[in-house]
This record gives C-alpha cells, sequence and structure tokens, in this order.
C-alpha cells in the first residue's frame, strides 16, 4: 500500500469521537496561538499588498479573511496564511521544522466556514492536517530544509489533508489530494538572503496550494499515487535522505499536535531558556535590578553562535541578542511582544543590565542539545548571594507545556489590533470551540461582542 | 551583477520595436497554435473540473476564460492555461524542454486583457516570456528534467516576465517577480507513472503563479534578488547540473521563440518524420495504398524504443505506434488530430497498411539524434519501384518550420468545438494581433462574426 493511501486511510478513518480531550483543549489551544499572530500580523507592509492583491482578484464570499470581509476560501488561505507567519510568534514543531499554525488552520477555516461545518469538524482537521504535515517533515529532515522551507513544502500536505476532511473525501479522492499538494510543494530559503517577504508568501500559497489539492480531489481530479515514495516524487526530488517509516510509524495512535512548541517571548527561540528563567525570578522575588551584580548565562553552543551580540542596533537585531534578551526579561520581568520596542532597545537601564550578562558554551548543556534546549543561569546579587537557576526545556516546548492563561495573555497582548472587547469575545469562541456552530465567529470582526 | 538582474534588464529594456518582422509574425503562430491546442483541450474531462472549480471560487472579471465568461486574472490564467496542454499538440522548445505557450500565453493574455493593453504588447510579452523560460530550461537541462517538469517549474519564471512586461515594472521590481516565481515553481514528473491529471494543473499552475508573482512585485513584495545561482536557489536545490550562462549568453541580441517547435500531427513527435514523408509523398502522387507493397522506416534508436507497436489496442496507444502511425499517414494522407480516431485504429485498410511497415534503426540516422530527429523511409511499390524518402527534421521543428497554412489548417481542426465562423475570426484576428487593440478579441466567445 502506498503513503498516501495510508495518510489516506488515517485522514478517512479519523473523526472527533477518537480525539483525547486533553488533545482537542490543546489543539484549541493551537488555535488560539493562530490567531495571536496572525491579528499581530494582519497590518504589516507585506500582508497588507497581499490583501490588497486579494482585494483586486475579488471572489465568493466563502470565508473570512484576517483583515475583514470574506472572498473565496483560496483567497481567504492565502491572505489568512500569510498573516500568521510574521510577527516571529507562531507555534513550532521541532522534529520536523515546520510551523504548522500558519498554513493548516488557515486552509481548514476557510473550507470549514465555506462548507457551514462545525468547531469540533474544524478541530479534527486542524488534528489531522497536523499530523500529516509533522511526519512528512520529519521523514525528510534535516536533508529537505537546507534548500526548503519545510513549512511551506510539507506544510502544503497538511492543508491538503485538512480540507480533505472537511470535505469528506473517500480514500481514492485523499490519495489524489495529497498527490496535488505534493506536486504544487515549493518554497526555496534563497529568499532568507534578502530577508524578503517569500517569508509569508510561502505559508500563503502552502495554505492556498492545499485547498487547490482538495477542490480539485472533490471533484476526483487525479494525481500521482506515490508522491511521496515514488521513484520521480517528493522524497526523491527534495531530499537526499529520507526516512520513509515516520510517516506510517504509530500512524492513527499517536496525536503528534501534542509534540507541538509555542513561543511565550517574541525573540529568537534559542534566548528563551534564560528569559525564561530570569523573568520568572525576577516577577516572584519582585527583583530591584539594582540588586543585581552579575549575570552569566551557560548553554548550548548553537544558541551562543547565533545569539551573542551584545549591542543591538535594532529591535530584531535585539530578538537575537541573548545578553539583551536576558537583560530585557529580567528588567521587565517580560518577554513579549509589547517589550520589544525602540524605546526598550535604547533603555538606559536595560542597557545597563545587558552589560552585566555573560554568556558561554556550557559543555553540559551542549551535550544535552538539540534533544534539550536549556539554560544554566546565576545570577550573582550585591549583597553576595548568587541563585542558580536552570531549566531543560524552554517555556512551550511538550515537555515544558504552556498554559492557558500563558497563550491567553499573549493572544490579549498580539491582539491589540482589535478592540479589548472583540479579542476576549474571539478567545472566548476559540477556547469554547467544540461547542461553536458557526467559524465566522473565531474571526474578529464578525464577533458580535456581548 | 545577479542573474535576476540580468533578466529584469532584459524585461524592462525590450520593446515591440526591437522585435524584427519575422520574430512578430513567428509569434503570432505561437498565439494561433495555443488557441489551437486550447480550444481542444477546454471540454476535456481534466479541464471541465479546473472550470468547475474556478467558477465555484468565482472573481472580478478582468479576464477572458476559454470556456466562455471571465474571472480574475489568476482563474484566467490557471484555466487557459490547463487547458492547452492535453492534447498533445502544443508547442515545444527542444533544448529547454518546455511547452512554453501552456504557460506564458495565458498569463499575458489574462494580464494584458485586464489591462486593457494591445496585441503589440501581447506580442512583446510572449517573446518576453518564451526567452526567460527558454534560457532558464537550458540552463538546468537535462538533470532537472529527470525529477521535474520544466514547463511547469521553468515555465513559472516566463508567466512571471511576461506579467512583469505587461504591468510595466521597474527592473527591481521585475527582479521581485522572477524572485517571488522561483519561489513558487513547482510540479514533480511522479504523476506520470499514473497518467494523472497533475499534467494540466502543472501548466495552469505557472501560469497562475507567475501571475501572482507580477502582481506582488508590482506592489514591491520583495523576493530572493538571486532566486537562479543563490546557494539555496533554483540552479543548487532542483538541478544536479547548470550552466548559468545559458542564461545570459546573446540575452537581448536573440530570439529564442523562433527555435519553438510546433506539432503538425496529433501523435508522439517520435513518429513525425515518417509520417511527414509518407503522408506528403501519398498527397502529391495522390496514391492507391493497395499499389504499396511494403514501407521501411529506419530512425533513431529512441523512437523505435519509445514507438515499436505493432498491435496498439487504443487510439491514445495508436499516437505512440510508429506502425501505425506511418500507415495511417499513408492512407489517410494526413495525421491531424481527426484522424485519430476509434474508428481509424480499428480501420481494416489502416490495419492491413500497418503490417506492411517495418522500422528498424538507422544507424546513420541515429549518430545524428538528438540534434536531428530524421527518418529514412523506403516505400516499396508493387511495380517494382522503390522510392526513397528521407529527412532530417520533422516538420515544425525550427529547420523545417511550418507554414501559416499548416498551422491555420490545424487551427480549424482543433477549434471544432466551437462555430468555424466563430473559429475563423478568431484566427483572422490573431494572424493580424498587431492591429488589435482589444486582446479580448481573440477569445472564441467574445468574437463578433462578421
Amino acid at each position: 500500500m502506498s503513503l498516501s493511501k495510508r495518510l489516506a486511510e488515517y485522514v478517512v478513518e479519523t473523526t472527533y469521537d477518537d480525539i483525547p480531550g486533553e488533545v482537542v483543549a490543546f489543539t484549541k489551544l493551537c488555535i488560539l496561538d493562530y490567531f495571536s499572530s496572525a491579528i499581530a500580523g494582519k497590518d504589516t507592509p507585506p500582508i497588507r499588498k497581499v490583501e490588497e492583491m486579494v482585494e483586486m482578484l475579488g471572489g465568493n464570499e466563502q470565508a473570512s479573511l484576517i483583515n475583514g470581509g470574506k472572498s473565496s476560501v483560496t483567497n481567504a488561505a492565502l491572505l489568512n496564511g500569510a498573516a500568521s507567519h510574521i510577527v516571529e510568534q507562531d507555534d513550532i514543531h521541532k522534529s520536523s521544522i515546520i510551523h504548522a499554525a500558519t498554513v493548516v488552520i488557515p486552509a481548514a477555516l476557510a473550507i470549514g466556514e465555506s462548507k457551514k461545518l462545525d468547531g469540533k469538524d474544524l478541530i479534527t482537521a486542524v488534528v489531522i492536517g497536523y499530523e500529516v504535515c509533522f511526519r512528512i517533515g520529519e521523514a525528510v529532515s534535516p536533508s529537505h530544509y537546507y534548500y526548503w522551507h519545510n513549512t511551506a513544502t510539507c506544510g502544503t500536505f497538511g492543508s491538503a489533508a485538512a480540507t480533505a476532511k472537511l470535505l469528506d473525501l473517500s480514500v481514492e479522492q485523499t490519495v489524489h489530494a495529497l498527490g496535488s499538494a505534493g506536486t504544487q510543494a515549493a518554497g526555496l530559503w534563497e529568499f532568507i538572503e534578502d530577508g524578503a517577504m517569500s517569508k509569508q508568501l510561502h505559508p500563503g500559497k502552502a495554505a492556498m496550494n492545499g485547498v487547490i489539492a482538495g477542490l480539485l480531489a472533490e471533484k476526483d481530479f487525479s494525481a500521482a499515487s506515490k508522491i511521496l515514495e515514488g521513484r520521480r516524487g517528493f522524497f526523491e526530488a527534495m531530499s537526499d535522505e529520507y526516512d520513509a517509516d515516520k510517516i506510517t510509524n504509530g500512524l492513527g495512535r499517536e496525536f503528534k499536535i501534542m509534540e507541538n512548541s509555542f513561543k511565550v517571548h517574541a525573540s529568537c527561540r534559542h534566548t528563551h531558556h534564560a528569559m525564561d528563567l530570569v523573568s520568572d525570578f525576577a516577577r516572584e522575588e519582585n527583583l530591584d535590578p539594582d540588586e543585581v551584580e552579575k549575570i552569566e548565562v551557560g548553554t548550548y553552543a548553537v544558541a551562543i553562535n547565533i545569539t551573542d551580540n551584545d549591542d543591538p542596533q535594532t529591535v530584531y537585531q535585539g530578538k537575537f541578542s541573548l545578553q539583551y534578551c536576558t537583560a530585557l526579561a529580567l528588567v521587565k520581568q517580560n518577554g513579549n511582544l509589547d517589550t520589544f520596542t525602540e524605546e526598550n532597545l535604547w533603555d538606559e537601564e536595560i542597557r545597563h543590565m545587558m552589560n552585566k550578562v555573560t554568556i558561554f558554551t556550557d559543555e553540559a548543556v551542549d551535550h544535552a542539545y538539540p534533544g534539550k534546549w536549556g539554560a544554566n543561569v546565576d545570577i550573582h546579587l550585591k549583597n553576595g548571594e548568587t541563585v542558580t537557576l536552570t531549566t531543560e526545556y524552554p517555556k512551550g516546548d511538550p515537555e515544558n507545556h504552556v498554559t492557558e492563561d500563558d497563550l491567553y495573555e499573549k493572544f490579549m497582548v498580539l491582539a491589540k489590533a482589535i478592540d479589548k472587547s472583540q479579542a476576549e469575545e474571539v478567545a472566548a469562541n476559540i477556547l469554547s470551540l467544540e461547542n461553536a456552530d458557526d467559524l465566522s465567529s473565531l474571526f474578529p470582526y464578525n464577533v458580535t461582542v456581548k
């Protein structure tokens, strides 16, 4: 049996009732976190450009746009996919290197809303979409990632799988959907050399292409039956090495969405371990920054290589400076999007604290990487005390799950572009999603604030 | 200077006045030939499925659909691209292995019509689009072709270049358009194992994706500046070997569209040499098939490997049988789409003639392949005479150009899905395209028959 057929059977056979309660609860947090990033990103220049194009093209009013109004399901998938991958706050699945929310959820939302499906249908489709793209990403990692943006390429399969589920396709049709997804899969890393807006185009197009794959499959538009493992298929063409067993091992028994990681802080993931430690400590102790003599951060070498910058000149550089991020988190007792401002970049107190931070490679921590993205932090106080803090996983990793409160707080910070009452209503609707019968109520401009 | 910038400067600087008269004339034939295949393909099941999806999605009425009506430029590019790549009659550029018409022309038509541009603009954009995708295809051939459908992948750049020209983009914007094209480029050969409909999805999506790339670039949506030659770009990711000089050598001085080949017969290209020879001879001599004792076809080994079938069971198999195609062309004095019917497949006279055909590898012809796709044919007549016919290039190759009459005749056969008077009007409008000021007049349902 082909891998596509195995995946297709999984897609067709999995129902809401198969999903444990804790997975349902976690999936709702994934959807809440999607909207955090999408709302925070919707008014940025690249997303405005996509929005303008979508408006120019037009389309039947089938699905809600994150910027307001409705358009075709493909336009909605494109815009809503692009919007959620710009503020660098979206989820990440480490072993497949995929940001699934920004691809799978916009596709599922668009099809779900257009078909007047309900919250349980959406949850089911999202669980399935994550499972499919995570497994494909794991199968081709790490070699695929050198040239290809997994979120875009593997994500297309996730978008197609979610679409197939919501359209209630047969196994044969779902095989076609996966085939059409794979043969549309695209997204080269070359854009990163220019820091170009392709970063946002990729997930938008992946969401849209998966929707197209599903819509065509619904009409029995045929595609490769062995798109993954075939001689001229996705694996052979787009990775040096691959492990097909990753597709099937435990399929239908595991819920890989539970391995998804969230970002609490609005900076590079390699700064989060220290930020977790010092912000929690500062908050718990209500620490006066003046009491601090010196901070030593020991972590794995990759973190040092990427984030060693003791004089960041832009907010963006600040997000990639372990010294700055540590100082910021200690002084502000937080590292959310609101704290990464131009004002805080040049804030004297934070700059002063930054000069007290030294960073180094800790051999033991480094040895545990990449399984564990940990840090040991020593805070030397002026009173002579030294506080030693340690963590193996940044908050938001599956081994150190965030709480609903953490993600609700993040949502409220990231959703500042909309009215607070709208934001609260959207969050409430998402957090009770299994009871929702109108998926348009998840979009800010559609909610009727009570 | 990056390759993208070189190409972008070429796109921006090339104007209608730079295009020699013979290139203009030839380009009009390319466009006529596009419509031949598109009209012949528009009512086939895969294209109907795409049409239904496009209609379901909806869009502003910007550009004409080959099936009638108007929709958004992206929908028009998708449908009109898919339609022209199904009857296996569309053009081919041998050294880049690209069918350019089915990707470049739908994109140019959609943008040209939506912007109310004229025939000269369309001709210019088509010349430029062909040039760009042919050069990229040549640069990555042959290694790219093993996994990737050049028409789809390289074609996306051609569609984007044509779009950029028609939108009058700056050099910088055109670089962005090429970058967004390359990072959307997709299309795996794996579908061929199933004979799946991805064959039609590929050019449709390539046309559409190129349009998206151009529309976004118009809004300064940025993309990789070295999408071709960059370390994580198109060349490195998607070909084992490449020759970047193919992009720049002679750029702006040559018109590669003149290297384009057309298909006169509705069968595999490897059968055309013999079909040319025997159909011309039979027509000129008004040959009675009963006079023929035996026909010996000597050609290159690849043709024998692919088309040696002395008992085809389906019309499709007939198109890949050199014995059948030779017999058909001799008896019917033609090999156009009308002759490849179920009736003719089982016609006793043709079957009888087929049994008189023997095929073999001719060492001299084989030696000249793939530069020349030739054949030597000996027709032994019952009166004892032997007629020896020889050709080095099938008709429609650049070395053996078809005439306007050949392609007009082909158009009228392939355009039978529409009224003859409509077809004549469309052909007349295309053949006087440099005088057209309304590009919608090239579409059958828009013409006002005089």
